[in-house]
């Protein structure tokens, strides 16, 4: 197995990744190639459990946030999006600036609007006061930002990466029932893909001291549990993660179940940067030695 | 044909379009499905030109737009990423806050990063200081921003969007040859779905008074054509762009053919949404009118 560092040089050497900006990976060349066959691959994985497939916005508002209390629990990874005022004289002076962007840079607005941390918190705002009367399973793929500091890696922990989730919203036993099938989906997909991977128990990363709590009651009830792949490095690469939300978002939310109580849910999510690292990983970065990934249906998993 | 204010009232009633905040447009049901297939049939239109699909970052940077003068040309639409410090004491600030939204926005620091107003600035920045010695096609789609104030409307105008571009780099002869083609299948496309269209000659909106001198003479030379519906309300809507950029990328990012001349650059960029928004004025919000999209594959035009 190769260590992720080596991957990424080899990557950057070749000229088949670059990044933007920390964080900020753009891939070109068969890198590409696979990673695109294991977004579809992931899409089909989905599809096993629903073809309810929303497109969510490109962003999240600070009202839907406050009302999952985001900030309370992950306000260090925040990002958000801003725009220039509209203003005639401000923009004549950018435009005639010597150096325009840094006169933009200190122009720049307070921020109108989040970058997704993660795609569902858009689908509960969609619900929200809404009675569930059959389970709601959708799917949604977008990019989201987790700014890390100087934790961002490529491709292991991007500021921007690519999130493919399945949600459910309803009873408790639909909620157990969509994630128990996740894992095995998941587990028959890195198994094909030839990944020694492991299921364990894990925790979000919530900002303490508020949220401590928070995050030793989850591994407790074993609330979460994560498709880790042990990099050789050492450093645990969680490439799928099962989250049980219990009714918090249908609390938060106001979506019920048809006899009055809140909802139950629970999401499946998948990060399509690590899948493509580990299978850079184990494979290496020659395509040749690459598994051959055909219109896989997770028909063995039936 | 429909207005596009009826369109978007049917399916903000059906519940399957609603806004994260203005122009940031979600979509589910069979019109999320509908948008899926235009995507598919647009990245098969963009394989009739090339096999070599990049997958851009999720930002550029701006060293990338100084470097393309885009804070002279087109600065009004400029939209930004920025993140929390990670100074626990504004964290613990915000996580404890009763308004902690207010808070966040607040504690946000200054942008370090752009969101994409197009997708080919990363394209002309990945290919910086390089010969070209044959012709560079590639294709990529992404999600773009451009903040257009007041005339932001759902998916006609949006603050985020979808572009797909197919960006030639390379001799003036492969770059016109690229734009043809270009034309001819998105031409080819819209009829295949019923969608009346005309091919015009149009300027970017270059901000004024700086760069007005090249709207003109972009116009005079025919650098760029639009693929546009006449909507019924009289507002036209450009579904596709084909854009000469004669050498100005190519001087801009040092990027030279083999005779030590600066590279020519073209770009043929779908607006998806804005596609989508055709197909459902012209056959309406009932899929049983929708036209059938199979697995287009441009043959009609070879």
């Amino acid at each position: 197995m190769l260590q992720p560092e080596e991957v990424i040089g080899d990557l950057r050497e070749n000229g088949s990744l670059w990044e933007a900006g920390p964080g900020l990976v753009g891939l070109r060349g068969p890198v590409a190639e696979l990673m695109r066959n294991l977004d579809r691959q992931i899409e089909a994985l989905s599809r096993l459990e629903t073809d309810d497939e929303w497109r969510p916005p490109a962003a999240v508002s600070f009202e839907t946030l406050e009302r999952a209390e985001y900030f309370a629990s992950f306000p260090q990874w925040l990002s958000t999006a801003s725009h220039l005022s509209g203003d005639e004289s401000v923009l004549s002076g950018i435009a005639a600036s010597d150096a325009p962007a840094r006169a933009a840079r200190n122009a720049v607005g307070r921020p109108e609007t989040v970058l997704p941390p993660a795609v569902c918190y858009n689908t509960y705002a969609a619900l929200a006061g809404s009675v569930v009367d059959a389970p709601v399973v959708m799917t949604a793929q977008g990019t989201c930002w987790r700014h890390e500091g100087d934790k961002l890696a490529a491709l292991e922990r991007g500021w921007a990466f690519t999130m493919r989730e399945i949600v459910c919203v309803g009873a408790e036993r639909d909620v157990r029932g969509l994630l128990d099938r996740g894992v095995s989906h998941a587990d028959t997909l890195a198994r094909e893909l030839g990944l020694e991977t492991e299921l364990g128990v894990a925790s979000d990363p919530f900002f303490a001291p508020t949220s401590r709590g928070r995050a030793a009651l989850q591994r407790i009830k074993g609330l979460k549990h994560e498709l880790v792949l042990n990099m050789s490095n050492g450093r645990p690469l969680a490439i799928a993660s099962f989250n049980d939300h219990e009714r918090f978002f249908g609390e938060a939310f106001d979506i019920t179940l048809v006899n009055g109580g809140a909802a139950s849910s629970g999401c499946v999510a998948f990060g399509l940067e690590r899948w493509l690292l580990a299978v850079l990983v184990t494979h290496g970065t020659n395509p040749d030695n690459w598994p051959a990934i055909a219109a896989w249906s997770g028909a063995s998993t039936e």
